[in-house]
């Protein structure tokens, strides 16, 4: 059975709910098995991110999305360390050939979001990854994918809003990511 | 006197509107000398942008501010003609140290407009020029700066307009980019 | 049959080589069909790639690799005026689903080469395609992948030679890199 | 009096060598304080860079040079921990007008050291500094930016040494690079 996991990290709430619509996605389509990973700040110790668990987990999904708040114009601190716990997957080509796909979410419609996918991406290929992207024109500007982006989905937050909230067709993005990812994780695997 | 020269290219007439600013921000410095400067398709011979005395004259500035759409994601074809022919500059350092900087147009909010703000950078750095970015956060999410960028200035038509128009904010938000740039330069010069 | 194009520009004679070398690495996968298109200079008129029967041949491909030297650290003019024409794919997502991958070539070993392959991605996936990475850790630092590209192949030419040569290893990693796309392809194509 | 600011993390010693080349190359310029500091990964508590005197040295410098490893294809964690720690001076605008310049180490030429170099770019313009880069052209492909980088200095180790060695050449890129940037940053100064 083709399994896509969804590994993420957030602090205000946001980004998790954008895990959340990626995940939902990817469960969506049939014969494909969705999972949702939490990158905590509680293991990040001396920098290092040190749940090997959670990594092992990966090491058995055949795409891997990665998600984060793009804080300073890169990807979150918490995700770096993370990614840095990837080099002995690097070494053993542990990844190579998986699928990747990533999102993030900034306060800004542009934010440098694209910088966050782009070390993603960097991230992916060093791994021997194949990138996925988002594929949804934004015909009416609204909508799915109504920020324009298309190396991963981007999305902003509500302010002022009392809990976390993100604006209006940013979740749908998200879904719509998830699914399309494993889609073509399980056709990829139909062909191995 | 300090001056500061501003070379794009528009199609539309989207990203022509946006220089106009800009220029008009380098010009409301008082002591700086502003410039405006046209790549033309009919420049480009074979793939090669042939208006040597465009060169010549960026050759006299002090700082230079380049100007284009992103199509595709990248900055346009003829900007890239364009920088192609610097290439006689880096051999010869004869742009080491004046500033440079960038603006684009795109028709989504984000729309990788980053990615061609890097290749703006990424030239520049080979030809020995200092960047100078936007510097104003988007405190309100409207006028200037309203979509989130920070390289340099991003923008955004207005679809099903008659004529060429910019979404609100996205003019005063290249002229403010023009007015930092021509102080920068001022101030650069004066130090010499 | 599954397809795999790859189409270049060369002015040097040097990218040319690196592209024979992943076409012949295409060629090598028992049921794919290697295709190979050059972009010449003479199809850029007034900045617009006029070539339409080159783009139609690509719509049958299963991918496509891309390749051209880094000029002033992006793609050379050449290639993002085709990269330009691709507009239409874009508007009716001709292109999704299909792998894309690239090389390139410059005279250092860094060169900037990283931010021609941001680029070819970031069109790659406007596009809808599906970006494959080298996948070749380079463990001695020569041969294969010595330079510690990821994303794509890099290549350098040797200087001072009378005729068109790349140096030791880059002609394999472009071999390698045409190989890897198309098994891939062939294994996507296999589970659709 | 001029002062420029060199911080870095550093893990295995390659990368606090380098910073000790640029930190002698901004010391080599008559009237220019040189700094240099030290971004710790016990400094890191559940991903939060927790040393704030250092950011409040940083408050004072007139230019920021930031060093740290290529991990992974970005910066290292414990420099993203630091850079995320910046957010506060962002909303205050208070490194406004600040110069900034970047160097990075990995295994490889290229390593995608590009995209440490671009997401330090990127921070440094979202807190309204102008970037400073190597200017440095590659005559001879040794020596001095023997690997061909243009937005800062790039370096590699030395692989089999019992202590921490950069190879040729190298340490003097970034000691070129310390100086150019202490003397803009006079001159800047000098102008203000």
């Amino acid at each position: 059975m083709t399994t896509v996991a969804v590994v993420y990290h957030s602090d205000s709430g946001t980004t998790k709910l954008m895990a959340e619509g990626v995940h939902e996605g990817v469960a969506s389509v049939a014969g494909v098995k969705a999972q949702l990973y939490v990158i905590e700040r509680s293991e990040i110790i001396e920098g290092h991110f040190q749940n090997e668990a959670l990594l092992d987990s990966l090491d058995a999904a055949d795409a891997i999305i990665f998600g984060c708040p793009t804080f300073m114009g890169d990807v979150s601190g918490p995700m770096k360390a993370f990614l840095d716990a990837t080099l002995q997957r690097w070494y053993a080509h542990a990844w190579s050939g998986k699928l990747a796909a990533g999102f993030t979410i900034s306060g800004t419609p542009s934010g440098d979001k694209l910088n966050s996918l782009q070390s993603l991406i960097t991230c992916s290929m060093q791994l021997g990854m194949i990138w996925v992207g988002l594929d949804q024109n934004p015909v009416n500007r609204e909508g799915r994918n109504r920020l324009g982006f298309y190396l991963g989905a981007g999305g902003q937050p509500v302010y002022g809003s009392d809990e976390p909230r993100l604006q209006d067709g940013d979740r749908e993005t998200g879904v719509a990511h998830g699914a399309r990812v494993a889609q073509i994780a399980k056709q990829l695997g139909s062909g191995a």
